[in-house]
């Protein structure tokens, strides 16, 4: 039995005591940006319950088109007012360079990734980073609140970082 | 207080009962690939524990360059080796055309996003667009298992897509 399966059988359980449909838009207008790693169960760590808020999230947690895309599409469309951006310690980007990254994928099946790995080297400075790609978005405008964080992954905390 | 303020607040009684650090690597070398959606608690969906599985979400669930990008990162850096694709009804995508909302955009700000908004009228048939564009990719090869599904929002049930 695959791992896929394993969580279909938990799915069959979890519909069992579900309770929905919820409203299309996010009750609480909040859109969460977080790192991929499968330590951050954003929900629990913000405590966020059903329906209230978007969560977009990728390796490292870093804002690229598709992140303006999918924060565009959450403020235009469905009203999201605040937005909470997440890296996190012990973060798999630190680990490596997108020029390494890029030459063993062109090593191996002879074509070159045309976008940037995106990994970076300072964690914080990669908070700023993405908190100043989404200030300079011409597309993403309508938020009154954009926060950045980094989630320790020893203590469960999550600790502010200042533009 | 904002909503971002309530949700730290949370993450402060989180931390009390927070055991870690878990090691990096996904331990069931899963990644899910899911909308961006409020209710989809994609944890709670599939019955996923802290430190199992990537999880990258989007507006959408669709799959761009940085889901490939994502991907790539979790397959050839972390050892997944399953991709779960999760798309649901009542999806915001399927209330809108990439030309409309690029034209609104254009017509408030002045410019027009130069990336395409991924809207869909058909929601087997994108699950079936994303599989695709993952099956296409040179630099995404590395899975045994690549499924897609669409969760019910209504009964909170996943029903596969077969390609």
């Amino acid at each position: 039995m695959s791992v896929t399966d394993e969580y279909l059988a938990n799915n069959v359980e979890y519909a069992k005591d579900f309770t929905g449909p919820l409203p299309l838009p996010p009750s609480k207008h909040v859109a969460v940006v977080a790192c991929m790693d499968a330590r951050l169960d954003v929900y629990r760590i913000l405590g966020l319950k059903d329906g209230e808020a978007h969560v977009i999230r990728n390796a490292g947690g870093v804002v690229t088109h598709d992140e303006i895309r999918s924060l565009a599409i959450s403020q235009r469309l469905l009203g999201t007012k605040e937005i909470i951006l997440i890296h996190h310690t012990d973060c798999g980007m630190l680990t490596f360079t997108d020029d390494g990254f890029k030459r063993d994928i062109q090593d191996e099946v002879g074509i070159k990734p045309e976008w940037a790995a995106e990994a970076f080297s300072d964690l914080e400075e990669d908070v700023r980073q993405s908190l100043r790609r989404i200030a300079n978005s011409p597309f993403v405008t309508k938020h009154e609140s954009l926060r950045g964080f980094v989630f320790d992954v020893a203590t469960g905390r999550l600790n502010e970082v200042v533009l």
